[in-house]
């Protein structure tokens, strides 16, 4: 059924980048382990990725740091790119020995789909993100983190539940939002007081 | 289920945008007429308009006038966030007599939920983006035509099989690609071209 004749008649350089593209499209298909508002579904990385784009478009004013929103997006859209290769790693998921190793080798797949100039320049944006050094990764990551908090909430418990979890970790797991807004991080910490009385999620260990 | 009692704990500005973006996330639940690469289920709005802005970070160099590509992401982050209102109507559809004003009639309620300088700032982005005349527009507007090409090819037909489409009617569908890149529209030819010699779309009405 498939057909890649097509890509024959464009020069190398587009054949790649629309190669890039269509590959991309499985990032659809990566499910995580929040569900949609709706509590309908499991949510997957690429909403995922649209509705943070959304987050830094109407919430960069609480940044702690001012953040350059151009940069902040592109983040945002390509942070969970690589999870097409190796798959999303649940926040409460103990993190595999080899992690760091197999997100390296997914990247160099992903991004050596491109033409040379532009694997390197989206690369870095994704390293960037992933350091979470710079005032802009510092939002991004923010954001990151408190999405799944609100749709958690939405949902009466979520991940929460299905991986029992106690106020104390959910703040350890999540209190990079600190250091991206600490606007938000106090509205989180609403939520998670809200969520412990909902009996969402245990007040304690 | 719903609980909402954590709101109360914010100032009202940002509980209006927090409230504004939990309503988003209905966007990952209207189904668009285009199925994703896989095959296997319909694309949502929400996940179609994360792999647009990927487009356009990977495909900017080809935009005939020189475009803001943050405005462009900005535009297709946006573009599409009515239709949890008022639903996506397909290309192939007969446009509703009255779609222009329950489009209109939607943005009211969704941009409706966010304070009022950013109401304001957003539904400006979006109304730039469907009159289509700035150099931005044309390109996001490019961009939102070819994705769709592309996903109908990778699926062995896909809409243009189930709407009964031919080559000259896609073409007059689609040729807002040309206006915004001519190097994208030559590329759409050629998929279309393809896509007829491989018994997907007719080849003459």
């Amino acid at each position: 059924m498939k057909s890649e004749a097509w890509l024959g008649a464009l020069d190398d350089r587009l054949a790649a980048q629309l190669k890039f593209l269509l590959a991309a499209d499985r990032l659809k298909e990566v499910y995580r382990a929040c569900k949609v508002t709706s509590g309908a579904r499991f949510e997957n990385s690429a909403e995922h990725s649209w509705h943070l784009t959304l987050f830094a478009l109407v919430l960069k004013e609480y940044a702690v740091t001012p953040v350059d929103i151009a940069r902040v997006v592109q983040m945002l859209v390509l942070h969970d790119l690589i999870e097409y290769e190796c798959g999303d790693t649940p926040i409460f998921a103990a993190e595999a020995v080899d992690q760091a190793a197999r997100e390296q080798a997914a990247a160099d797949v992903v991004f050596g789909l491109l033409p040379a100039d532009q694997s390197k320049e989206l690369r870095t944006i994704w390293e960037e993100f992933e350091a979470a050094q710079t005032a802009d990764a510092k939002f991004a990551k923010a954001l990151d983190r408190l999405q799944p908090i609100l749709q958690n909430h939405a949902v009466g418990g979520g991940s929460w539940i299905a991986y029992d979890v106690d106020i104390e970790r959910e703040r350890a797991l999540t209190n990079k939002i600190e250091k991206g807004s600490p606007t938000l991080w106090a509205a989180a910490n609403a939520v998670f007081e809200d969520a412990v009385k909902c009996g969402w999620m245990k007040k304690a260990p």
